[in-house]
């Protein structure tokens, strides 16, 4: 059969996983925690079951559920949604990007998005029949060129991805990159698609500069967001996206005949749960804990920790102490250590390999500490 | 915005849920129960849940949950599948409808299908640039016309789509169909793309001819089917696709970057559920008693039933009575009767309008009576 994406094969995270099983490695691979979520939430997903909310939602999403959102949205970042046509209950953060491209970019559109990159963005933009162009984020702490956004610009550009905080890197956008992408946007037709499914794991202090938090972002920006990342359920599919009513009606074209609706007793559940805003508010200091702790015992292992801003991953560098290809580097870590981690070159379409190794911290204590001194420990 | 899909506008499912809703009316539209999945379902998603199932599962699903499925088609339908990569479990038949065609249908490709059919199919081929092909089936008994499809048959035709049992008209594929279907197929690489979501809702002793009871057929068939039409959860949102391995490869290409995995707990409950065939084989006789009951509450109503041999649908005709489109029709049912069906012109591009309503009998009894009442009281 032709494939319409001849280059692509089995996702990094599946590879990995699965030669983590057959080593029986700890595996600090996966953006998945391996921990249990709070119990109350799962009493909601019980109580929404036998309260006989089973079948289809409404095609957007729970009304609550859609409420608490835009008004958690207007309290932490400023912006205003309307929760009758501006918000969208997904499957998934994934389906929200999937929906949200798949609505917005047309055959021969090019799409602007950063590498290194979480592995759907390109995939996704090549099956509209759309150009992705990737440029790469400077390393050591993967700041954007502006400029060369700048010089990437073209009367095709449909839409610009963003990621903050960013998979894999753990970097944040501040308020100067808003700025800029903000100058360099306008008059445009150009979308911004903002994945911020990571906004509620920012480190020390700092605030979450996501598209809401900007008004002139905020009127052209699809915002997609997940459940699973900041309430440790990400086997529970479901997210959101939030857009201004024109950009919406595009995406929901797409989403009510890919999926028509979300989970319904889960939407109940968080309906429920995040009537407390501490269950999302707490969450970057219980993340800061595991970054600090994985530092911490990292610190006597030969590898070099880059600085991690926000969500769940760190990057470790071998380059002062090893020839490996990165993926040379994982495989051993896997076989001779016992303990997954992914390649970087993984999230880069050529293949770049800065010899960095990304390890994800969402894990319990004991497999943190287990993961660590496996590392510590590489000859 | 330029729209990727200017012609489409709110799903008929959710335009008469909403208008249903305002008037408070008995609602035999939307095709859900309205009533309760078995308990020991419901305690199956609580115990995954507390065995701390709640992350990502493997991409193509639960490996216990696809091993059941084959072994059910099988002793079936006599298909062997293999468990490994022949099985995709979806985030709804919805998701696999999509992942298939998006996988599967290149820009320029013609895809043939039948009218009246469910929504969906029309605009998801026209989101890959490709064009939909409709034929219409020959009323009264909605039959398909194999000379039409011959002649429609193309070098440019990449797949046809099959729905049986039928939705909305509750017919059913026989032999005679499987056999000439093969025959236009054989030589061809037109894949066959099988909606077979009401596979167990099969009246009257019929057995359901899907094309995994013909081995010809399976070799270029996707089949789809759904979990939540099976057990009463169609919120639940976790659906399967079967295929060759060759297809379901490109599948899966979509279906991981657009969804990557199903519900977790769900998948771990359905496939303790089906260790006990009686789960599904006890559907047909179930809705077959619903049918009944609708047939012979409304034997004196104004509305002549069409037979339905399949699915939880029933047609009304009301041409003898009233020279109404089928969209006033409705409209008038719900605002005067207080009962909601849908206008069988929603399932037709060109709004073909044939004095049929459709109404769902997946309802508990005491709807099933408030309902078939309200058709009889029309004036
Ligand atoms: C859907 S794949 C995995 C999770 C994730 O976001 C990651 O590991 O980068
Ligand atoms: C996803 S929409 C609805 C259910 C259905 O299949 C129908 O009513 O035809």
């Amino acid at each position: 059969h032709r494939s319409k994406l001849p280059d692509v094969g089995t996702t990094i995270f599946t590879v990995i996983g699965q030669l983590s099983a057959q080593h029986n490695a700890i595996n600090l691979s996966q953006g998945a925690p391996n921990f249990s979520p709070d119990p109350k939430l799962i009493a909601g997903v019980t109580k929404a079951m036998l309260d006989n909310h089973n079948q289809y939602s409404a095609m957007t999403g729970l009304a609550p559920l859609k409420t608490l959102i835009t008004e958690k949205v207007e309290t932490l970042y400023g912006a205003r949604y309307d929760a009758g046509d501006e918000v969208l209950i997904t499957a998934s953060a994934s389906e929200g990007l999937y929906s949200a491209i798949s609505g917005l970019v047309h055959p021969g559109d090019e799409v602007i998005y950063f590498e290194p990159s979480f592995d759907s963005y390109a995939p996704i933009v090549r099956l509209q029949g759309a150009k992705p162009v990737a440029l790469k984020l400077a390393l050591p702490d993967f700041t954007v060129n502006w400029d060369e956004v700048r010089a990437a610009i073209t009367p095709r550009t449909r839409m610009i991805i963003i990621n903050t905080p960013h998979n894999p890197s753990g970097q944040i956008f501040n308020a100067q990159d808003l700025a800029m992408l903000a100058a360099l946007t306008r008059n445009t037709d150009i979308v911004i698609l903002s994945d911020e499914v990571y906004e509620h794991i920012v480190f020390d202090g700092q605030r979450h500069h996501g598209m809401a938090t900007h008004p002139q972002l905020a009127e052209r920006s699809v915002i997609v967001s997940s459940f699973g990342k900041t309430f440790h359920v990400t086997g529970w599919r479901v997210g959101y996206c939030l857009a201004p009513a024109a950009l919406m009606d595009e995406i929901c074209k797409v989403h009510q005949f890919l999926m028509f609706s979300a989970d319904t007793p889960m939407q109940y559940a968080f309906a429920d749960y995040m009537t407390d805003p501490q269950t999302y508010l707490s969450l970057a200091a219980f993340y800061q804990r595991k970054r600090d702790l994985m530092q911490t015992l990292l610190a006597g292992s030969p590898f070099k920790l880059l600085p991690s801003a926000g969500s769940f991953f760190l990057l470790a560098s071998f380059d002062h102490f090893s020839d490996e290809s990165d993926s040379e580097m994982v495989k051993r870590l896997i076989i001779e250590q016992g303990v997954a981690t992914i390649p970087l070159s993984a999230f880069y379409t050529d293949g770049t390999d800065n010899k960095l190794i990304r390890l994800s911290f969402a894990k319990d204590e004991a497999t943190l500490r287990a993961g660590a001194q496996a590392l510590c420990q590489l000859k």
